[in-house]
This record gives C-alpha cells, structure tokens and sequence, in this order.
C-alpha cells in the first residue's frame, strides 16, 4: 500500500446522531478505507446530533473518492462539507503584501508618502544607486516564469505556473527574508521575456527564472545576465547545480576522494545537466561523459559535425568527454565512479551499476520516478541521492536559492558568478558537521535554517572577494 | 513662520554631560532656533556623561540646518549622529512579502510546495479562471508607472518613483487589504509600456497606472482596457475625478442645489482635467467650459480645426462648451457656480471670483500651492476645497482608489466602467453624515476607515448589476 501524504489530505464534516458508538463508526470506515485520521475536532455539539470536522490522509486521488464513498455508506451519518486541503491552502493566494513602517496617522503619510516621500525620490534621481538603499530594490527579487517548463507538468501556461512560483516565494521568504514577488509572463518568445524583465527590472534587486523551457532558457538566461546590474540566476539549472555539487564534496569528504580523480557520467543535457557539468569542472572535474536520448555527446558526433546541436550541448561536445567515448549510458558506465541523472527512469537497470568502480556515487535524481529506485540500486552503491524527500540524501534547489541571493542582495553583488555557485555549495556541504557524516546523510535537510545562513555567507563573502564594489 | 513637519524631523543624538541643566541647554537652543521637539529619550546613562536622542520637526531643509548648527554651538555637547527621520522610514523599502499559510513542516511543503502544488496547477491550467481562486490574482494589483510625472517633480525615472508607488501600495494595503505591488517601467514608449504590463498581466487581478504623463496615459490607459480582463484604472485620471464627483456632491447636498443645474469652469487639461470632466457628466452636469494654456477650449478654435489639438483635448472640444465661450479663465468665470482648479497658482485672482454666482464652489487643486489661496477667496466663497491636508476638504485620492480596487475584486469585476466611478464617489459622499455635513466638511477624513468600506460596497454593487459574471 502506498504511503498517504499530505498533499493528498482532505476534511470532512459530518453531522453525528449523539448516541454511543456513532462516531467510532465513522473512523473505522475511514481506517477500513485505508485512510489515515490525522485529527477529529468536534465543531458543535447540542441538540440530537453533532457536527464533527475529520481530518485524512489518503494515498491518492482514487483513494480520497473510495474514503469519501466510505464515510457517505455509514448509516444515520449526513456528510456536510468535503475540503480538498490542498486547493483550501491555496484558495487566495500564498502570500500577501504588508507594510514595513506604520500608516496610522497624518504624520507618518507625511513622512511615508506625500509630501516627505518627495526628497527621497528627488535622492534617488540624483543617484539612482541609492534605489538600493530606499526601496524595495534592497531586498526583492522576481520570481519569473513563462510556464513552459513547470515541474512535470510541462507547458501549462503562466496562470498555471503562479502556485508554484508564489510557492518559491514563500521558501525565499521562510529561509532567506528575500521578498520575492511572482511575475508569470503570457509570452514564450525569449525576445519578449528578455525586454520585459529588463523594462521591469528597476523594481528588483534580483531576477530568479524559473520553469522557463530548454534550450530558450540559456539564452534568456544569458542576454539578462549581460544587460542587468543585478543578479540573474535560473534555478532550474544553478540551484540543482549546486545542490549536485554539494552533495559530492560531501560524498568525496566521507570516502576520502578526491572531486578532480572521480569519473563521471551524467544523463540529461537539458537546462540542469548543462549547469551541473560546468559547476563540476569549474570545481575540478576532468572527467565527465555527457549523455543525451542520443547517447554519449561529443565533438565527433554526426549532429554536433551537422551543426544541429543546439547551444548548450555544443558546449558539452567542446568541453567534456575528450576521449569521445560513445555509446548509451550503460554503454560509458563502466569504470565510473559517480553516476548522475538528470533524465527519467528506464535509462539504466540497477545491475548495470555493477561496472562502475567500487562504491561508487549515484545521485538519480528524476522526478518523481529516478532512473533507478534505491533499493534496487542497494547492493552495488556506497552513496545514494535522489530528488525525493522519501529517501535519504534528497537534492533540493531549496537548500541553495535562498541562502545565494540572501548573500547576493548582502553584499550587493551585481552578478551571481560561477565561483560564487560553487561556494554556495560549500556552503551548504559546511552544514553537515562531520560527526553527522553517513551515506545517509550527504545532504543536510530541507529545514536546517543553517543552511540558508551559511550559503548566505559564502556567496557574501565570495562576491567581496572577487566582484568589483558598487559605488553609493 | 511655517508650520513644522513631520516630514522634516530629525533625531539628534547628542552626549551630555551629567550635570543640573546641560539637557535644557539643548533643548533651549532647538526651540530658540524654532524647532519643535517631538520627543527626548535616554539612550544611556551612566560614567560622567548621558546620551540623549531628541526628535525634533522643522519645517524645511533650511531650517533643519539651522537645528543642528544651534545644537552643535551649546557648549560641552557633542553631537554623535544626526538622522533624517524621512530618510529613515524609508531604508530598505516600505513594503514586503509575507507568507499566507505556514510553511514549517514537510506536510506544510507538500501542500504548498511539491508534489502537492502540481495538482493546483493542473486545475488552473484545465480553467484559466480558477487563477482568480487559487492564486494571488485574486486580491493582487499591479501599480504600475514608468516615473514621467511623479508627484510635482516630473520626469524622474522609474528607480525614483519606487517610493511613491511603494507607497501607493502601503495605502492600498493599510484601507483597503489589496495587495499592490509596485512595477516601475524603465520605458517611456507607450507601445512598450502596453506590451509589458500585457505580458505580465496573468498574475494580477487589476493594473493601477500611476504617475504616467498626459497625453500618453489616454492612450495607454484605454488600450489596456480593451485588451485585458481585469479592471485598469489610471489612479491620476479616475482617483481625482471620484473625489472631485464626491466633493461636489455633497455640497450640492449642503446647499440644496442639483448637479445638473451647476455652471461650471474647469482650469487644467491634463490627465486629471479630462477624467473630472468626464465624470461630472456621466454625473448629469451639462454646462461645462474647461480651459488650457490658451484659454477656453471649444470647437471653434483655431488648433482644433487645425487638428493639432491631443486626443483629450479633442473630446472636450467636442463635449464640452457647446456655446463656444472663449478667452482667459477669468473671462468665462461670470455667473458660474463652481471653479475647479486642475494646473496651477496664479491662474486667477480671488477677486476674480466675485463675478460667479452667489455662493460658489471652488475647488483650488494645484499643489503645493493651489490656484487661489483659501484665506483670499473666503470672502467670496461658499465651500473651498484645495488638494491640501491643512486646509478643510482635502480632494485627495486616497479616499477613492483603495475602495475601487477592492469593490472590483470583490465582484470580480472585469472593469472599472463610468457608472463604476461615479458610484464610488456617492459612496465617498455618505460617508459624511447629515450631521457632519458643513461648508467645512464635505469631504471626510483620509482616516476615516469606513470610506472605503463604503465606496467597496457601492463598486461592488454597481458592477454587479452592470457587468456580465464571469463564470468560474
């Protein structure tokens, strides 16, 4: 039986006939059901019945139907209210707006708003740096996507992107105090993203993409990064990247090895493989083979001689696999020491794992099925990771993107560069003390507010290091 | 002297020593220099010397100089900082985000977050409308300006206006619980202007345009509203014309007299002019002369019938002054009965006013100084309302646009209509009681909570009967 979750909670309100045993009969129906009770609440006794609210767990769509089915067959039971918790959540939004200095009287509109605000605005125009200082600038960051690419889900469109995006702002909000505000665009032309977040960007001290498909990311990506003095980050590839990154120095400093001898072969050339092969070699890496649905990339194949690769892999073809080892992934597994999967499941079987060398790294990271299920993986791997958090060592980007613009809009960074990414991975690595140090814990967890803080400080402190300061 | 602010206030904080009346030597030299001291605080006592913060208001630049020269003269004094409390408030931005639900838990990131979010997500993208449910659409509104006329300073930028739209979205919040976002354009053409706020429109539930110069903001303006399914509202046009609509009201109310039978002179064409003309008749006011820089507007004159008159202009020319009265504002003023003043002092003289009809409304609007000073025309007026909060009858915006926005959400309106407009002014109106009515009191108090309450109600209403429903 498949475990129930929260996300697929619902309550239920029922009216009770008031005699013994009434609502004992309810609950075994709902646990006969196979529905976990996580609370009863009595919401008004009096009279000849009683109005209870319980709350269940259930595994699944189809689950939630046959436990409602089961509460409605109870006899002398009325059900009078049934709640979807997760769409209840959601209902009006995820976050708000709130005001950070008192509008209660003349004298505070005086001073926040006209006449008083109109020397703070007349500071500004002077020097437009001091936006930094006396406004929101200080500490937002957009949150943008297009819908293109939003969790498994695919094109969906900008309407239906919001949840998630007004989702990253509550965990940018949580672990980093970054005001981040959604912006999702009704346009996928990457011209049109690019102009509008460059029109829009005297609001914001950062830009976080997010969601936005492959390969029109890298370009959005990229032309933002060269035009904006603020920092452009996309999620999909840097905060996977890091988190990637920091899962192996954990790993290396647990088995004793050392990043630049370590073999690699990666699945997936979209958005993440592409940043989680640079963050690798930018962080010593050498040997890394690529892998595409077509196989191996490299600078001999015939779409990258047709010149029909498109950006980012091109980039691979230059920059990995040397020796042009070809094949499909089980083909180059062989003699690895660290497998990473950016794809989906059905790639390799976990007996293929028994070529690589001795215990090695898997980090299967597709969602929600990885490219190999861990028990499965078991016998032949010393150190496993995954993208969920039902298993140990789960890769999550939110261990990165909060703490990196949290240490991006501190130290007023104007770029978030790759030596910056990689010591946000240190940064998050630092987390797991080295008594905490297990096969089982590579990865410190999603709710350790260290992480955050930590990150925060070594993206600080790298950008002092390294970035030209700005002027006041 | 002049009045001091609280807009020109600063804290001084200065170590003394302990000794009997060195404090009132301080205080002394800040009042002799006309300082007003708000408050004296101990910060820390103790060894040979105490220090003290003293706020104190002034009611200039100038005069703040002078302050502090005063402070730093009174011997055996030092002075250790010196803040502007106007600067003060607004470090950092005066708006943030906030989260709606909790996000502490796993259970919490499953529901709000993944894998949970996905099925949200799903819903909406199956029916667009259901982003009006489950996203921040639902109470969220865009202020959005591109810095071309912010306040009495003009042209500033987009990083400049941040503070007057940020607190535009304080006021918004503070009477009305709409979340604004502040949106500031680093774009002058309007075509960019239009294109942007389209492409960013699927996360929002309405579009305040703020601050954006005339004649670009008719176009700009009405282009949105027939491209977009959410209400828009040029705040400079619509939320001053509400309030104008409102004063007048109630002293027609005071003076038993009808809208419809006023004769009225209008000084001032721009954004604003046009909108209060505009609503006065959708109101039933039919005798209207409106004037520009070259006199009385109709459509017998010269640069209409050479076409070179701007849109706006154009639709007073051909609304308005059906008689073809020409020459100076002062020349029309005779056997008026109401003066609205939408441009700038000096424009007439009070004496002027004395060939109006007995008992005039004037409404002098211009700031900081209106276009006849309220102690000059008393003699020849029966209610005075300027633009300004120390005098009776501030027409300010705030009673109107924070009362719309939410009485078009609330409703789900897909617009903000004429009869919109002009039912949120009667709904400023009631909230002067019979009782309170008074040539000194047509308009309520900006604090007054229970004005957009009122107007909320009488949008939402208005809307309802006139607007088709949207399914959901």
């Amino acid at each position: 039986m498949a475990a129930t979750s929260a996300q697929f909670s619902l309550t239920i309100r029922v009216e009770l006939p008031q005699e013994r045993g009434s609502l004992s009969k309810v609950t075994s129906a709902i646990t006969g059901a196979d529905g976990a009770i996580v609370a009863v609440d009595t919401v008004e006794a009096g009279g000849n019945t009683t109005l209870r609210q319980i709350t269940v767990e259930c595994h699944s769509i189809d689950h939630r139907g046959r436990v409602i089915t089961a509460v409605q067959d109870v006899r002398d039971v009325r059900v009078v209210e049934i709640t979807d918790r997760t769409f209840e959540l959601h209902r009006g939004g995820k976050i708000h707006t709130g005001l950070t200095v008192p509008l209660k009287t003349r004298d505070d509109l005086s001073m926040a708003y006209t006449p008083g605000v109109a020397r703070v605005c007349s500071a500004i125009a002077e020097n437009r740096q001091k936006a930094f200082k006396y406004t929101i600038k200080a500490n937002t960051v957009a949150v943008v996507s297009d819908g293109t690419a939003v969790l498994g889900l695919g094109d969906i469109g900008p309407e239906a992107a919001m949840p998630v995006m007004e989702g990253k702002a509550m965990l940018f909000k949580e672990f980093a105090d970054v005001d981040a505000f959604p912006i999702c665009l009704n346009t996928k032309d990457p011209e049109e993203i690019i102009e509008t977040v460059l029109r829009m960007s005297p609001t914001f001290g950062g830009i976080n993409l997010e969601d936005i498909s492959s390969p029109r990311c890298f370009e959005i990506e990229q032309r933002l990064v060269d035009e904006l003095d603020i920092p452009v980050f996309h999620d999909d590839q840097h905060g996977t990247a890091i988190v990637v990154l920091a899962a192996l120095i954990n790993a290396c400093r647990l088995t004793d090895r050392r990043l630049e001898d370590l073999s690699a072969v990666m699945v997936g050339a979209g958005a993440a493989g592409v940043a989680v092969a640079k963050i690798c070699m930018e962080a010593g890496m050498t040997d890394l083979v690529a892998c595409d649905r077509h196989g191996a990339i490299h600078a001999g194949r015939d779409d990258y001689e047709a010149g029909s690769m498109n950006a980012p892999k091109r980039w691979l073809a230059e920059n990995t696999n040397g020796a042009r080892r070809s094949g499909s992934p089980r083909d180059v597994l062989e003699g690895t020491d660290l497998f990473v999967g950016l794809s989906g499941p059905g790639i390799i079987d976990a007996k293929d794992l028994a070529a690589m060398n001795p215990e090695p790294f898997v980090f299967a990271m597709a969602n929600p099925n990885p490219e190999v299920q861990p028990e499965d993986a078991a016998p032949y791997v010393r150190v496993m990771a995954t993208g969920r958090s039902d298993y140990p060592n789960q890769i999550n980007n939110v261990l990165a993107f909060p703490g990196v613009f949290r240490g991006a809009l501190d130290s007023r960074a104007t770029a978030i560069t790759d030596s910056m990414k990689v010591a946000a991975a240190q940064g998050i690595a630092s987390a797991v003390a080295d008594e905490e140090l297990d096969d089982e814990y590579i990865v410190p967890s999603v709710f350790n507010r260290g992480v955050s803080e930590a990150v925060a400080r070594a993206v600080a402190e790298e950008a002092e290091r390294t970035l030209e300061p700005v002027a006041d």
